[in-house]
C-alpha cells in the first residue's frame, strides 16, 4: 500500500478557547481538522508570578489536523502555543502519521 | 518493560458511515475497536467533477483500532477509502504503537 | 522550532474504572491529563478460564497523558494492566510525540 507522510498535531485546550485555535487553523491554511469534547486536569496558573500553581479540572476540547507540510504545523503550534498557553492549561503535540491520501478533513 | 509493537489505525468519517466502517473492520478480524463523537470542518464534494469542493461542519466520529498485524491494518485502510472516501469528507492515518499486550479492544 | 520528546500513554478501558485509573495517573505524579468519553467493543472474559472470551460493547473511556519520562510512562501502564485488564477489556498504547514545552495537561 502507497502512504504518504504526514503530521498530525494534536491541541488540548480549555473549551472557550476552542474558536480562537480554530481560527489559527484556517489561517495557517488547513483544510479541515475534528474537535472532541471531553474533561482534564492540569495546571493553572492566573497570576504566573505566584507560586505555586493551581491544580484544577476543566472542561476541554481536543482539536486535530493532519497537516501534510511540517512546517505549517509547527507553525500552528507555535501560534497556538503564543496565543494561549502562556499562563493557561494545554498541550500540543506532534509526531509523524502516514496517510493514504492529502487531508480532507 | 517489554512491550510489543501494533499499528495504531484512525478513521475520522462523516457520523452516518460509523455502521458501515464498524463492519468492515470485524470481517477484516478487528477484535476490538472503540469511538468517539466530535465535530469538524472538510472537504466535501457531492459533485467531483464540479470544482470548487465544498467545505462543510460535520458531525463526526473517530473510529480507533489497534492491530497486531500491519497487513490488516492496511487492508481496513483500503477497504475505508474505497468505500467511502472518494467524494465524501474524512481521512485515515495509521502510526506505530507500543502495546502491552495483544489487543483487547 | 525546538520540540522536545516526550511519551503519549493512551489507556482505553471501561467508564466504570476511571477514578481508579485517575488515581493511579496522580499517584506517579503526571501533572495532567485528559479523558474522552465513547463506545467500544471488546473482549472480555468474566471467566477467564472458560473460553470463548465474550465480545461486548462497552461505554469506554479513553486518558491520555502526556509524560516527559519514559520510565514514569511505563510504571503507569504496567500499574493500569495489573489492577483492571486481567479479565476486562481494555487496550493501554504508548508511542513518541515532540511537545513544545513541559506538559501542563
Amino acid at each position: 500500500m502507497k502512504t504518504f507522510k504526514a503530521t498530525r498535531i494534536s491541541i488540548i485546550a480549555e473549551k472557550l478557547n476552542q474558536a480562537g485555535i480554530t481560527k489559527i487553523l484556517e489561517n495557517a491554511g488547513a483544510t479541515g481538522f475534528s474537535f472532541f469534547e471531553g474533561g482534564g486536569k492540569g495546571e493553572h496558573s492566573n497570576h504566573p508570578v505566584d507560586r505555586p500553581t493551581i491544580i484544577k479540572d476543566f472542561a476541554i476540547i481536543k482539536i486535530e489536523a493532519i497537516i501534510t507540510d511540517r512546517t505549517v504545523a509547527e507553525g500552528i503550534a507555535e501560534d497556538v502555543a503564543a496565543a494561549y498557553f502562556g499562563t493557561q492549561a494545554g498541550v500540543i503535540y506532534l509526531h509523524e502519521v502516514e496517510v493514504l491520501r492529502p487531508d480532507k478533513f
